[in-house]
């Protein structure tokens, strides 16, 4: 068994299961892995974060996910307890150096994913040079840690790649009621590091940004500390910070038919070298949270077209009872979102709440950091959001502070494959 | 059974365990929590948090943690994996207002940390009002949520209580290195909400600091996403952001003897008021992440006194290994705060991680909020850090830039008793 084990998961109860512990020091590392992984692995499809496979409905928390596939994990994986989210500038005209990096980057995420330290040396080094490591996930469990990267919009102005940017990758436009932070908005590209461990997260992101170092720098960050999405079939949605699930209808990791069809860019929708891909939108959504408190039952349930103890569309007994949108107030927020009052339109959401402390003001600066996966923005967030930015009753009460746009490539095949080397392997 | 059954904790994978969800709505609250602790609860002493009493050395995440108690929980009891630390500032002359959010405060209180939603109403109540709980927490387990009050001295400026301060709550001296922030500085009083769910202690704070709208807000607040010490004999130090154990010898929660000797406030301490109390000191301690991630493996070693893969002291072998404090560098970290160089000198830490995004040169805001106990500043972290901050090798690569302390009174003893009431009774 390699290091590049990819097809095997551990459960966080067997007493056997990696952790962080046994994985680094002074030898052995490789095969601790490949010890607890026969001894109590659970076999994972291949193709778990493919376009033709299922993904894996089970949330072991402690568990790790497969790195490799057809397509990045973190999208159609179980969604995760918390988030870590960084978009990252380039400093370097370099083309090769940037490169090297992504490499870089995917051997350090290999590692990470499976619960490993970054390098084989570890503490086992020499005392003379920096670990290669940071170490505060020592001990840890990998915790389902995905790690999945984006190419924003910027990217495609260096590195001679203006002809590969993907149409589908649009500039959002102003919506109305928009009042954007430009320290919160764009990037040259971005990861998103998904754990149920939120130490192994931050880890995580801290660790790609140092071996980045010189290369590219933060841009901005975004802790989120509990998830509002779930991409479990039939399971309960989590609630946002409204105190509401919103989102209940979300497609599921095991839903290879709506996968493909909303989320998976497929061949023939170009270019190329996005196949296998998606295309991710990032909005940090503020909540007036001291308005909303104030606000009443009545009025918040009309505003999101749902019951807030149960969860159930209007009129209904049950969350994932069929809506009647007809019962709704014309702005209410489910109406309005709702595929069939768009279409069809579905998007992948993988939001997080976060909460920054207290502004300057005192209140706090809390919220949704929306996440959402498509096949093509145009089809996707763009309309959805122009309708909703125009209509919909929760505006009252959020306001969208920061954007960004991502071109998130196909998955890293195997051990020899890297981050972007479909975009990048022509001259690399 | 009652409402303010206290004595009972409910195992979290018990199928019976309660959660938020299982008591609040539309009727029989009271009665779920007394059928699921009956079935499937541990008994737990009444005493777990007082002086006399042993705090409970299970860390079972989604229990509840016992309100009531001699002295306040969240001091020994086991430390949770998450936190929310928010800081409020008075905004009221009237101290029957005041002495009514207390109390106010103390019943919600009450509620939330037996997972409960506040207030009796919840989504049953009036739909024309607001709902009495924000709703976000419906459905979580109690996560051994604790709610801890503390009372700054600019507070004694107040309400005619200038006689009440105690000697033992120091204004702390500029040290040297200090950068203070006076945004992340002072309070006139605090809130440390601790529980293994975030969104639980998000959801605690949020629902204070809306029932005191008016009457306090919030001066400023820190989330923690990982705890940095132990308060469980004989486990695992967690690591710190900068990959070391530190603090490897807390103070257990099962010590009676040196919780009595260094962390309560024993009769005869004086004031009256805050026998069973104890002093918390909140620093925020700024890590150079970036500077310390190029430092050399033998630096970082030397710089703490500890080999960073296991954390035995220098020249040992295991964490736990009593430390030969002479075979470390004099400026060593260890060295310098061991009790043994301060004349026995302890303090009961339950620091926490935290990571706030990025400042404006693209480094990580991260680093550790420090929150330490004792039974007199004056004798604790006063004398500990004046020597810290003149000597510390580990001063090269953190800054301290918020700091904080709290006289936090004893604990709420029964149902129709309330936070402060000790302080406040005499005219309320």
């Amino acid at each position: 068994m390699t290091d590049t084990q990819d097809a095997t998961t551990a459960k966080s109860g067997d007493a056997k299961a990696p952790s962080r512990r046994s994985l680094i020091g002074w030898g052995g590392a490789g095969l601790a892995l490949g010890a607890a992984a026969a001894g109590g692995g659970v076999a994972m499809s291949r193709v778990g974060n493919s376009i033709d496979g299922a993904a894996p409905a089970a949330a072991d928390t402690g568990a790790a996910v497969a790195f490799h596939g057809a397509s990045q994990a973190g999208i159609a994986t179980p969604v995760q307890d918390r988030l870590h989210f960084a978009a990252f500038d380039v400093q370097t005209d370099d083309r090769a150096e940037f490169v090297q990096m992504l490499k870089d980057w995917t051997a350090a995420a290999r590692r990470m994913t499976a619960g490993k330290a970054v390098g084989d040396g570890a503490y086992g080094g020499l005392a003379e040079a920096p670990p290669d490591d940071t170490g505060e996930a020592l001990g840890l469990k990998p915790s389902r840690l995905t790690l999945t990267i984006g190419f924003g919009p910027s990217l495609f102005e260096k590195f001679g790649l203006k002809g590969q940017r993907p149409a589908a990758l649009v500039d959002l436009p102003q919506f109305p009621g928009d009042n954007l932070d430009k320290t919160r908005t764009g990037g040259d590209l971005c990861i998103q590091a998904c754990a149920d461990d939120p130490q192994v997260a931050v880890h995580a992101i801290r660790n790609l940004a140092r071996i980045g170092f010189g290369t590219v720098n933060i841009r901005w960050s975004q802790l989120g500390f509990g998830k509002t999405s779930s991409t479990t079939p039939g399971a309960q949605t989590p609630r946002n910070l409204m105190g509401f699930k919103d989102g209940t209808r979300n497609i599921a990791g095991t839903e290879t038919d709506r996968l493909k069809k909303f989320v998976w860019v497929g061949e023939g929708d170009g270019p190329d070298w996005m196949t296998g891909g998606s295309y991710l939108v990032a909005r940090r959504i503020r909540m007036h949270i001291e308005t909303w408190d104030r606000t009443s039952l009545q009025e918040q349930e009309d505003v999101f077209g749902r019951d807030k103890g149960e969860g159930a569309p209007v009129g209904k007994a049950k969350e994932h009872d069929k809506p009647f949108l007809k019962a709704m107030k014309p702005d209410a927020h489910v109406r309005l979102a709702h595929p069939d009052s768009n279409g069809g339109v579905t998007i992948l959401r993988r939001g997080y709440s976060f909460t920054d402390g207290t502004d300057g003001l005192g209140r706090l600066d809390a919220g949704l950091f929306f996440l959402a996966y498509q096949r093509d923005i145009r089809k996707g967030f763009l309309p959805l959001q122009r309708k909703l930015s125009a209509h919909d009753a929760l505006n009252e009460y959020i306001q969208h502070v920061g954007s960004a746009v991502f071109a998130v490539p196909p998955g890293v095949r195997d051990k020899d494959d890297w981050w972007g080397s479909t975009l990048f392997s022509k001259e690399a």
